[in-house]
């Protein structure tokens, strides 16, 4: 299975030409469509966010992650291995958690070329089709690299900040619940807000933080918006209440 | 085929994960997309959409419908067969209309649980499982519920509101156009609208109502943008004028 | 392989029932979304974007496009062979530049009607199953028109204008790069601006154009939004500076 984690959308032109890409390559492998809307052009929100998320698959998922405002300048191009999983996508720090909490991570850096590269698109021209080729089984060649370069290890376990707005206006945050003391208070726009399990604990109207389905601190409203009511919004700060 | 009815959007995680349950559970049966956007947490607009627009599929159709304002609550989780086709959801109101327009309308009570239930995302975890095993042919075992329990009698049999608000600014009524006699004016926000057959049969800008090719009554704007025109949304009455 | 441009999004009705009438008629064959946001009921600027973005397909490839403000109308359904790639949809200028620029086009008007044609929505109840049965590899009945009826010989052959804005709010015009100098500056809103290779290429909030990933020349801004910094619309005049 190839999962997609990027900030294409699904409408226009992108996310479609990739798949037509994975579809040559790797003809008959199913492609799910994660996030086509993750932090736009932001790599550190989304490193928290991916590594939330692609823990819910299975071993031997390939993961293509593209956040990449460096696009055509010289972030490189590389395959991680972590936890059995495989990611394709620019070094900027995207996947720097799932390395990190990955016990024995490999990294590759990614030397082929395509015969065209156009300049602004390698999500079509370069990541698609290595991403493609390990779905059909074949590995990187070669030794992984031995380097530890690319890392951004001034970056935190947990990012105490926002990390993503769904459509009902939940705010993820990029802590893990499970790493949180459970009757921990999270404090966003000066509002102090209490743990409980699930949105229908609370009167409507209510905010509050819980552990959503992928295992992030998220803050929500009962029978509201969450992001319109606390006025919250992507990169805004997180407190942890002890 | 599984149909989803859901309004969990397609942009973030939450339609991507379903989808990868079903592909697990019923690998090779084509998913479509019918709704990612009904009306919000509103299984009310959204059991008049559902009726109109699942009626459009041939009998066999697995249809996985979540609008889930009480996820995590007593609400009960349910299978409906109705008209030879299969509904996977909760138990709010959004089957009420597929269930009252069958002849012999079947309802199982959903006694399975998952290993691991998440308090927020039943679409995933229980519901989406349920409908992927209806899918490759694995019928509820058990009786129907003999028990008229959770039924919204008193919801009319065609909703004089409008339930949905398309990307054109087309307005979608709850009204069968076939139940309404055929020279009637509908009224929303103090404009008796007349009824043509499409778009092109009244001059640009002009406000009408029309069969949608559903079979719904809906207000539009030929090259306009009725919603915005009219200043319509979900909810908002439509009165009959005789 | 199927590949969709249309104007009916992804959330709501429209593409899923298309998407079913296609699996239909054509089981197995992949249905790729291209464009399914491109200018709502404007088959002038969508004209240019599908020459540009249908010419990276393979050949063999079929286009369902459907850009269709006169559905119900008089004009006609076609179906386009340009360069060994086949497109369905309205005779509205939508297949003018893909016509033109090809050696040999043909073109055939549809005369099949289905059983049941809604009023509004051709796109699923005619044009679908004629797509679909183009890509299960039943070529047209009967030789193709010899009138040059339905051109649209007055459109210039690359359009100084904007076409589309992306979600990142880059602006993408109708002219090719490659058929421009290479030094020449565009101007929009009364801004002059050069072409650089790619964003890297300029200081943060700096704007552009360069060629883009299907060739067409577009308008950006390193690290912004090019549509609300210099506030493009679609239809905007462009300005070609010697």
């Amino acid at each position: 299975m190839i999962v997609l984690f990027t900030d294409f959308g699904l409408e226009g032109p992108y996310t479609g030409q990739v798949k037509t890409v994975l579809h040559r390559e790797a003809p008959g492998v199913p492609v799910i469509d994660l996030f086509s809307d993750a932090p736009v052009e932001r790599p550190k929100p989304s490193a928290y966010l991916l590594a939330a998320y692609a823990e819910w698959f299975p071993p031997g998922t390939v993961v293509l992650a593209v956040i990449d405002p460096g696009v055509g300048s010289a972030r490189a191009p590389v395959i991680v291995e972590a936890q059995g999983r495989w990611y394709v996508g620019p070094e900027n720090g995207l996947f720097e958690l799932v390395t990190r909490r990955a016990a024995t991570p490999k990294t590759w850096e990614i030397s082929w070329l395509p015969v065209t590269l156009s300049a602004s698109f390698h999500g079509r021209d370069l990541f698609a089709p290595v991403a493609g080729r390990l779905a059909r089984g074949e590995l990187p060649s070669g030794p992984p690299r031995t380097a530890e370069t690319g890392r951004c290890t001034d970056w935190p376990d947990d990012l105490p900040e926002i990390v993503y707005i769904d459509r009902y206006g939940n705010a993820i945050t990029g802590l893990r619940a499970a790493c949180l003391p459970s009757d921990v208070r999270l404090e966003v726009c000066g509002r102090a807000l209490r743990r409980v399990r699930t949105f229908s604990d609370v009167p409507a109207g209510e905010a509050f933080w819980y552990a959503n389905s992928n295992g992030l601190a998220e803050i929500a409203v009962n029978s509201g918006r969450a992001a319109d009511a606390l006025r919250l919004a992507i990169g805004d700060a997180v407190a942890i209440l002890g």
